[in-house]
């Protein structure tokens, strides 16, 4: 049987400040598998926070649960969150914001006298690959579309589309014209923080600036403070695989296409690419053979492959795996959102030959909860 | 659905030269996910050692599998171990042995470019509980029964009963009296190595040195080299929280037998443990209610709870836990032993509205192969 494996740090997502933070995934996966959380308030949003946290607090209050259930920590300080992490009553750590802010703390976690698991959800450009069929029949549409994609909420979505894949030639040029027109009509909206918007600022000059970088197109400036203006790049793969960062997250809505001689050289891009929580492969029935070859590829880089569709948009459910090999994550055997992101909170224990009275009440005989078991090796029959 | 996380480095185990060395128990789990193995060899059997690799280089040959599948590093040095750890190409490791080792590795996998898991099975002392019931109906066969798990193998076992919890008194008296008169007449054991022999006669040594601790009887000398001689000793409750290195592990034939004042404080004696492979309570029909508040607090520390029996003997099964919390192992969320240690060597990865032929068999519409799977939440009719 799964116990809980104790308290748990969560350290809420900026980019999220209800979905994703103080009664986010990770709060809700953790008290589901019976920890207690301990949550690290984000400096972006310390109103929310505080209102959420209220919420948590009256609720755990109304429902007659212990109050050490949930504890609230605000505060803007690197210190406190590696103090949380540190302090041996805690026993996992979940985590979704930066590659430097997960790597600190995977650190500090590492050097405990004994060490735990920090499931730190940090970075990804969520390649999306277009098939040269797919991009035959609906280029235009499809540069529409990944605009769309690309710019909804200033871009700051983790499975933000920041590079596109596929072979050059006429169909690709028809792409890259119409993100770029669509583009150029797409106002800048306002992001999260300052930081946020510096960084991005700041990465989207180095794309501009790069001598194998072509700028397609840019937004429509807008007023007011922290507005990030859309930005689409292109470049060659030859470029591409000679400087990995043009491989590096620009979080936000920039983005880079990158041209491939064939779809060998397209193999070559994905194979270099880092962990990522997606992959898009834009297909269509001409397409099989070519996508045999590389689906495979992507599979072993990504938590999640789709097709026909855009990364933006990310299900709770069964089947979602939002996660990925590092530095996408920083465990790749889990999952943030879903229902298999209890099991990050979760270690088994098992029962031998106790009498009936003492055994968790999911063992005994006769299934009195009617869950999903196996006896002897054989599953039992089951509602569920 | 599950893929391989990549290739794995498994250390085998001193201990058990068949069942858990190179093609043991992590070589069969990281085979069994779809990884690729490289074993570094044990210098304490490297004659088996290369035998057993020889046969697997042989099974892979004739069974048509890429001749990578199975790599062998003999070598006897740790520069060896930690390079094959530190390798970018390694993405996982399983790992049994001492503290020492398992956390030294540990650390190289965490400050790699890229941290990988280490799944370290490390030390546990297994305590034994004795209830009072128990003790009172058959104090001097569980004596008797007690050493003769504790010196099976020269006391070699990672499940050796290290350490017995029971309240005072007469009963325990004569549990101890059993245990010493078992002890006496049980002859000695070579051990695996001159290391593990010289480790246990430290550690022996330093148990009987102790002011606080009494040595209730040795086992009989034998001829040869690394002779385990077995060691029971008995210290109190009091004496036992005030001293960490009581209950540190003696690898081989010792133990330690804690005198509690009452339940209270063998409940306290358990909670001041590190995490452990097992815990074993020796319970009868009157000891329920004192067991129904002590058996949830064993159950937090412990990977496995056993009732009326003793900890050695590990069953390769489904509902096996060979594992525990830190430092019984690195990663008390998973097991090294029964059909879940392949988990350790997967990870997921979501299919999202992929064409048919394009998403892996086990998959697809239809159910081809049978498995036990859930569509949009809901369990499927399957045989297995």
């Amino acid at each position: 049987i799964n116990v809980a494996v104790g308290p748990v740090a969560v350290f809420g997502a900026s980019n999220f400040p209800l979905a994703f933070s103080v009664a986010g995934g990770d709060t809700a996966s953790a008290l589901a598998a019976g920890c207690p959380v301990i949550v690290k308030g984000h400096p972006a949003h310390p109103g929310t926070g505080e209102l959420v946290a209220r919420a948590i607090a009256s609720a755990v209050q109304s429902s007659g649960l212990p109050a050490g259930v949930f504890s609230y920590l605000p505060g803007d300080t690197n210190a406190l969150g590696g103090a949380l992490v540190a302090d041996p009553r805690v026993k996992a750590v979940g985590f979704t914001g930066s590659r430097g802010g997960g790597l600190a703390l995977m650190k500090i976690a590492a050097e405990r006298d004994e060490p735990i698991p920090v499931y730190a959800e940090m970075s990804s450009i969520n390649p999306v690959i277009l098939f040269p069929a797919a991009l035959a029949a609906r280029a235009k549409d499809l540069g529409a579309a990944y605009v769309q994609s690309l710019t909804m909420g200033a871009g700051q979505f983790c499975t933000n589309p920041g590079l596109v894949i596929a072979v050059e030639g006429p169909d690709l040029d028809t792409f890259v014209a119409a993100a770029g027109e669509a583009l150029t009509g797409s106002a800048a909206l306002t992001m999260l923080t300052p930081g946020i918007h510096e960084a991005y600022e700041k990465g989207v000059e180095a794309l501009a600036g790069h001598t194998a970088v072509r700028t397609v197109a840019r937004g429509v400036a807008n007023t007011g403070p922290n507005q990030a203006i859309g930005a689409v790049f292109e470049t060659d793969a030859a470029s591409f695989l000679a400087d990995r960062a043009l491989g590096h997250e620009v979080f936000g809505s920039s983005s880079v296409v990158v041209r491939c001689k064939d779809l060998g050289e397209v193999g070559h891009v994905i194979a270099s690419l880092e962990g990522q929580l997606t992959a898009t492969v834009q297909i269509d029935e001409g397409d099989a053979e070519a996508a045999a070859g590389i689906v495979p590829i992507i599979a072993g880089r990504v938590g999640r492959i789709l097709a026909n569709g855009w990364p933006t948009g990310v299900e709770v459910s069964h089947a979602m795996v939002h996660g990925g090999p590092f530095p996408a994550t920083s465990d790749g055997r889990t999952t943030s959102v879903g229902t298999l992101a209890i099991y990050r909170f979760l270690r088994p224990v098992s029962y031998q030959n106790l009498p009936q009275a003492m055994l968790p009440v999911a063992l005994r005989d006769g299934n009195p909860w009617d869950i999903a078991r196996r006896v002897d090796g054989v599953r039992e029959a089951s509602a569920r």
